[in-house]
């Protein structure tokens, strides 16, 4: 199965620098390490400790800035050089963070046009983290003084090998700054005021702007407020956190040879639109933290590391932040059980990352992360806690191979993030019907049926994958749309869930009856959109069986398509999923509803048939809460139940972590996981 | 039937400019027309459609300011007169805006004094609408200047004949603007401190005033604020509002000869004291948008009626604004059905309306209310919802015969805004009792019984009413009671709701055994509010069978009345209705509790029956679902169900809508309805 | 019984000027009065009513400022002269307050700066009460002002008896000026930044300060604030209105000469710690304001008065205001029935209270507080709640033996407010881990027991307890912790509950195996809190019997204690209750959960049982929903329920409140009590 070549052309040079640490090192294995925190002594026992298990990474000055520039312009960079070398002498290699994501209390005291404003106009405060204002040109020149003072130090230093601009970008911010920011954002965008007032809509409550400077980020208001100009401020927003981390990373690039250049996603972060961010990476790192009391949390992980992996193009990526145990923040926090903290951890190898780190090595004993689990609990080494983190660490080294191996997808789920922005403003049909919702609907089918999944973006390279699905793509701009036909045209498989193809680039509605870039493809169009009652509405169907759906309906009229399923009540005779074929081969199917799971099980599995799809383990089911992932020649099972599974296995097989052999059937045991081989015969 | 005459006197002219209005082009039928978002194609296509629906009267320029005056002072009108020209050639008149509901960007920026205050000091911003300060003196100059430009450029155009002041008035500001014109407005209603003092009992906390300076607008403060200041507030905003309409209404009337102004009311909306609105409008009119999903919907929506019925005096009044099928605000939006739209519709002509008008023509593809429905959907006018509106405009035609027809209504229930605002003050004995809840409880019973109700102000004229009922009135001045007590002293009925007659017009508590003002009149008086425990608390009745109430009781005491039910457990003893009948032979009743809403269309039926008051088909009870109202001499019976229903009825009957005779009794198809002519045997 | 020895060292002199009051007037019973609010006329009413309902003691004057100084600097006094003059005349004492609660409006919009700000730097404005900012130099001086005015004028009237300084000290305000102060306390505290540093653990995030001026309070931040700068301010929260009292106490003091000096505590209030303020005054005074609605109402208030008796160090105290019936702040506003106004009031004299006061005489007419109960209802002195009163007022005549007289307890739960802060900011392991929850689950054992129980802090002396109980004890510093320890060192039994001993006095996690400084003692430690999921899990237990825990679990091992219950499930094997026997002969529990109550009844019986502890009636149980509570020579019975209840009592007792006898049972009627003496034999 490693012969498939995989078929994304990969958007980020292989891992720039990346490519050769892991080469050197093996799958990466760390953390965050804040040494800060603690005394020279402790640091000591810290890099004897991570040997024992294993580190080989760990991230380090994410929050150093006040100590490295104690007072404006003034560096003390010495101890960051001495934490270097100790970590060097471990054999630990660096991640060296530049460490905008929290300015000193000096900077807002003496520049407070620093600190962000709020919608409602409060300009927040130093005391916790990300208080910044990303537009502030006071801010941006200190974040590129400091990190230029690291690079000089120590982009030389053996040690590090890698550097983290900033941190889990994510701020907004309304004040004046932004504001001017903005308008200049708008005019490369626009060119006129006239293309923006055509774009915004503003002949819609008297909005029209008759000169650049009347314009203001989205601010409290009596009511709602312009759907574009929120949408434009959310992709602003976005590319000014880019702006901030490009000017940092070019910086260090000049300044550095070869180490890579990246900074740490956040999954579905709504905030970021990490297509754009992608290309602008050395390696995608990403931090995921599955809620160990949620029983979807494989799912939504396996999710979000296959969006990492479509986000690299399909090369490796880092999983750069998880817990090892419980977080804080969720309200109650539980801790997850060692088989949870392997799975996940394992999850992301087999989804292509070739890293797996923590937050962070050591508990802290003060400050607002003192209850985040971490590889050294407050209780010391001697805990189960920690001899898990050993002997995953451990176990690690025996899954080096897989070291730059891709997983092949023939099936791709579209997101896009202003679709997505476009699609939850206020005031649409329904806040019942959610693009998250929606996205995890449609992969827990493929997720269940051990098939991989590519994300990809609705104008990624659609070229290699038979079936292409987009769950809920509300916004579709025309040459996305002819993408998508191509699928089709191609004699693919396509995919449309509701409220898709609904607005153009600037979240307008298209004209006539919906979805107007898919109609004729999907055989049917619609007229009105209907939220359902919340009692649903009965829908028949011969091929899927009836079913109650919820949420959602539309009115839709059955053209030169196949009415899979019809809707009764109030919208009696009107197609709830419709399916066309086309000449070339290829289908398209459109579900203007909300169907019960197992419905739409049903309905991915009549797509996954048609395009010719089957689950890594072949066409039968898997059993329940068991995951399989093929990553180059090594295929990965993860038993997320608390009981033993069995999975039929035709042939040898060698566990690479345990190394014992598998005939025919594979004995799972409760929260495990194997990483076959398969034996030639 | 028709032969009864209307008792109430009119308040208002009989609609200056409307009347001839309707007698020209018959019942209205419109919309909302926003030509500003679409090409001049467009324009002439709508047209054509218009005339094609039977549209005869559309709302121009709500939200054209920015478009009518891009600078300050700069006005560009042409366009405007252009689709006045259209309209007028496609014989459809015109109610033309003053744009005073959304100012431009420009005002805003350059006037950060026009925009509005939060009470916690946020200024709001633009970028949606009604932003401004109804106080801003240069926002207030601004809109008389592009009032009275229209008026100079448009007055005379054939096509506009009728005016629409700014746009559902409802803003609240707390700015020092407003702070000083409430000191203004308090000045006069009180004429010294002392007095202001006396009122707002600011003894209590060390409040007192010693400088009209002193006094602000309620804003952000530790705890309750106090709350005559509060409720003064609310009628300052509103007076404030009015100010703003009536000065841009004497504008219009002064350059425009016989075109009736008016501006759209929002029914039970809490900001607005319509009472003191409604003589200054030429006729009521008012938005009316009931939620689909809820099976309430076509008893609220007669309730908002008959109050637009009762602040017209009984003149006709105008449905301005209703939604076709969904609107985009409630979260989960439920379409209309066709059925739906028609009841709505005909229930406000039923109800008095000469006209019903919808939010808006041509569904807009942009801006925060793109998915509003409109009479044109984004799917174009080939479309049920398109074809349903053109039915309707065909319809209302056959219906002309009820212009300037009146509803005869011998039951009045009593609303009052100050009490309203008065009884739902912070701090009160349960935030559980609703004045608005107890306004449909008593309501419903009158409704399903058929019998016709006109909503009337406390101090309204109660001559013609047989039986009044106040279901929660909290607030009672002296004149007020004597006025209501009046009904009994005359022989009629008062049915009296809980917590009323509590306080007087400054919100003081009354001093002694509640009602005060009425303990005389209902035989029996309290000492103290007990809301209930959530169990509720038994209650005997020989008459009414026992019950168990909720929410609700109090330490009553009988006197010389009669305890038509008494409670049980804690209140032991306690009356928890009163009745006593009066030597005129009135009566009046006293319901000291919340009782299931079977039990309280008991009591209110045997108040009609006490009253001689019966249903317009007589005294037996309506089928399920079905609404009656005699208007005119036309009979609408109106079936809410989704399923047919009989309705008998004496004699021959001809429905207007389908021209369909009836003998003896009518067949109501599912939401369907008719509006019936006796034959004359 | 009465010859048990008072053990508790009293904290402040036994009632500097409140002795001579009670052993000159006996128990006292009031209320606040407002005679502001009334006319004269009126107020000669009053003290008629109130020498009939047996008031001996009135607080006045605490909301009087504006009437008091209506102008800066310009006094009018002789209204209130007047009123002390009627007072005095009726016999009436009067608790004279210094009226800094609610300034007036001048001072506000004279000074601005004396208005508190939120956090959002919102700045509140007059209009309610309490609006000022403890910091305001200006405010501070003006209060001084008119206090001192009030010393002058007053001090040596003889109705003065008492004095009540401001009223429910609560504020919190976020200003610069409070900035200035917390910086100048803060300096106090830790004498160097560095020690700052230190303990607000700023390496953490980068937060370090380098200039005590940066330093500010907690405001508005993009995510978690430092948990030890939000604990500081809560800290220095509590001093500066401390700050506040003590300097108009010191004010009153040396203008009056004996009058004892207070102020009125809130129970267990979330702003105060009144460990900090218990010696500040002469004695001390609560409010309590249980809920009628709330069976758990009872068990609320007896743990409430505990604590004030605690931070009396045992000697007597008052009950300053509680409710006659039902208060306006609930939401929904269950009245007291007349047993339970009773009962409240006794379990407060029970329970070592020398007095029962209430808010307010007068119900107001107006203001934010007229639906607040008081002993003239609006509907007069004619009514049952009036009657009430006055019987009371009679029947406390009869317990004047009391007074003076202590509750002698052997049990201490243990309560601190800077571990109550630390344990609930945000972060934790759980937000449904509540300290008060936990603090009522292990108190109502002991209540249901009639054991005496007084509630200390963690530092105060513990010589005379046999049992102490510490539900929650979040922080510990180290002084404390070796506190508590002595009790199993002396024998005794010391119960710790989940979540104790976990962060030092600058709220950092203990590192080592939890609870540090206890595990030793408790035979047992932890490594990882567990939260535990919805569900909650299986805990097996032979001496307790399996049970299923929920909310809260934690990963113990057993060290030498004994296990009393061991978790099943994902922490099999660990520890869910660890109880080790000391070489003392002490014994030390920790239970490491949130069990069911029924199994934490048992194990608190179990601890009794250790300690030698029994109710005041003996070891058997108390039938349900009755207290038992000796004070001094008077055996307290308060049945709750509303039936009748036999409680079995060896011997003769007389009951004080009706003279009857009973041999050997006790009769206790529907809500109703007994205070009984043994008759000698």
């Amino acid at each position: 199965m490693d012969q498939i070549p995989t078929h994304v052309t990969p958007r980020v040079e292989p891992t720039r620098g990346f490519g050769s640490l892991t080469s050197e090192l093996g799958l990466l294995y760390g953390c965050d390490y804040n040494p800060e925190q603690w005394s020279r002594e402790v640091w000591v026992e810290d890099v004897a400790l991570m040997r024992a298990a294993g580190v080989n990474l760990v991230t380090v000055g994410v929050f150093s800035w006040a100590l490295l520039e104690p007072q404006p312009g003034e560096f003390d960079m010495d101890w960051l050089g001495d934490v270097l070398d100790l970590l060097h002498a471990g054999g630990i290699a660096v991640d060296l963070a530049t460490p905008s994501a929290s300015p000193p209390a000096w900077m807002g005291v003496r520049w407070p046009e620093t600190r962000a404003v709020t919608a409602d106009g409060v300009r927040l405060s130093h005391g916790s983290r990300n208080h910044f204002c990303p537009s502030s040109s006071v801010y941006r020149e200190r974040s590129l003084a400091i990190a230029g003072a690291l690079v000089d130090r120590f982009a030389s230093h053996p040690a590090v090998r890698m550097w983290h601009i900033g941190n889990e970008f994510g701020q907004v911010c309304h004040c004046d700054q932004c504001g001017a920011a903005f308008q200049t954002w708008l005019r490369a965008r626009y060119g006129t005021l006239d293309e923006l007032n055509r774009a915004w809509g503003t002949t819609f409550w008297s909005q029209c702007y008759f000169d650049w400077t009347e314009i203001i980020p989205p601010r409290a208001a009596p009511y709602l407020v312009n759907p574009t100009q929120t949408l434009d401020f959310r992709r602003f927003t976005s590319d000014q956190l880019l702006a901030m981390y490009t000017e940092q990373r070019d910086l260090v690039r000049t300044g550095s040879s070869g180490a890579c250049v990246t900074t740490n996603f956040m999954g579905f972060h709504h905030l970021n639109d990490y297509w754009r961010w992608a290309s602008e990476v050395d390696v995608i790192a990403d931090d995921t933290y599955g809620d160990p009391a949620d029983s979807d949390s494989p799912v939504r992980q396996a999710l979000a590391h296959d969006l990492m992996r479509g986000l690299a193009g399909g090369a490796p990526w880092l999983l750069m932040e998880q817990a090892v145990s419980a977080v804080p923040w969720r309200g109650h926090n539980l801790p997850k059980t060692p088989g949870q903290t392997r799975l996940d951890s394992l999850r992301a190898i087999a989804r292509g990352a070739d890293g797996s780190c923590f937050f962070q090595w050591r508990q802290s004993a003060f400050g607002s992360e003192r209850f985040h689990s971490a590889l050294v609990p407050h209780a010391g080494p001697d805990t189960r806690l920690h001899r898990t983190v050993r002997a995953h660490g451990a176990e690690l080294r025996r899954l080096d191979r897989v070291v730059g191996a891709r997983v092949a997808a023939r099936v791709a789920l579209v997101f896009d993030w202003s679709s997505w922005w476009a699609a939850e403003e206020p005031a649409g049909p329904s806040t019942r019907l959610r693009v998250m919702d929606q996205m995890i609907a449609y992969y827990r089918p493929l997720w269940r049926a051990g098939i991989a999944v590519d994300i990809v973006s609705p104008g990624g390279d659609l070229a290699g994958y038979d079936l292409v699905v987009a769950p809920q793509l509300f916004l579709v701009d025309d040459p996305d749309a002819r993408n998508l036909r191509g699928v089709v045209e191609r004699g693919g498989v396509l995919v449309l869930g509701p409220f898709s193809g609904v607005a153009d680039a600037d979240a307008h509605i298209r004209l006539g009856r919906f979805p107007v870039q898919f109609a004729d493809l999907v055989g049917g169009s619609g007229e009105e959109y209907c939220p359902l009652p919340d009692a649903g509405l009965r829908v028949r169907s011969a091929e899927l069986g009836d079913f109650t759906a919820t949420v959602w309906g539309e009115r839709l009229r059955l053209d030169d398509g196949e009415a899979v399923a019809t809707f009764t009540g109030d919208l009696d005779g009107s197609p709830a999923v419709l399916r066309r074929r086309a000449a070339s081969g290829g289908e398209a199917w459109y579900v203007g509803t909300v169907p019960p799971q197992s419905v739409l099980d049903a309905i991915m599995g009549r797509a996954a048939a048609s395009a010719g799809v089957v689950g890594t383990l072949g066409p039968g089911p898997l059993p329940d809460d068991v995951e399989a992932v093929q990553r180059g020649d090594v295929l990965f099972l993860l038993n997320a139940a608390d009981e033993e599974r069995v999975v039929a296995l035709p042939g040898v097989h060698r566990d690479l972590l345990t190394a014992v052999r598998y005939n025919g059937a594979v004995l799972l045991g409760p929260q495990d996981a194997v990483a076959l081989v398969a034996e030639t015969a």
